[in-house]
């Protein structure tokens, strides 16, 4: 493990924690992302998303989602290869194949989503080169989503 | 197999393939849909899209992403349960688990895709309660898909 590399992965994973806690507060399942990328030549947060399925009552506006259209119309092509997207939790199947087809350099996530989430399927999802990194800020991000749940269920 | 269903299969097959067309006019992969749902108490098309990824320069702007999102807004809810989705090309794994996320009750689709379609993952994409059919004007739709990539390549 790397420790400039896993240094600069929680900070980021923070921001998307911030975009969770955006989610929570409307009553949304709490998950957040970011995409970095390259803005003007530096490395940068290039767009940010919360889930908002229920608001748009869209069941295609997951976080990522909304992030991978904002990131790839800020940089004027559909392709986010040298990206990076920090998410909470573990990007379902529709989400992983978006990512697929952006062909993302790396997807960092939080915590891992037992039920949908893309690891169940044995064939990856993801595109061949993207890097798949998992459990930044493990415990914190699964805490939001289980604070939701426990709240939802009063 | 029943010949109604399979007359009202194809007359909305054919309102997908026009959608399709629209895709190939403008320089798009041709793929189009179209879902059908309840409108007004009566039965009628709610939504139709087709592929926009190179115009909109977006990876998730396939037809049906597109089409989910305009009956979800139409009907007011984030279920398509009752509705069926025309589509000319077998759905990609983010599509498929979009209209798993819509709970949408049935796909109908003409060509399989060989290299995307959702039916290379073992385990299914779509929600256990959705029907699917394939092979509606199946030689019809895979010639769209055929003569763009032939002129593609001149």
């Amino acid at each position: 493990m790397d420790l400039d590399t896993l240094k600069v992965d929680i900070n980021y994973m923070l921001e998307a924690i911030k975009e969770a806690k955006e989610a929570l507060e409307i009553g949304e399942v709490p998950i957040g992302c970011i995409i970095v990328g390259k803005g003007g030549g530096v490395e940068r947060i290039i767009a940010r998303g919360h889930n908002l399925t229920q608001t748009l009552k869209d069941p295609t506006a997951h976080a990522e989602m909304q992030a991978i259209t904002s990131a790839t119309s800020y940089l004027g092509g559909k392709y986010l290869k040298s990206c990076t997207i920090y998410v909470t939790v573990e990007p379902c199947p529709m989400c992983a194949s978006a990512l697929n087809w952006a062909q993302i350099g790396r997807v960092v996530y939080g915590c891992k989503d037992p039920k949908r989430g893309a690891s169940l399927y044995d064939k990856s999802l993801y595109h061949p080169k993207t890097e798949v990194v998992d459990g930044i800020l493990e415990k914190e991000c699964a805490n939001l989503i289980q604070q939701f749940f426990k709240t939802k269920r009063k």
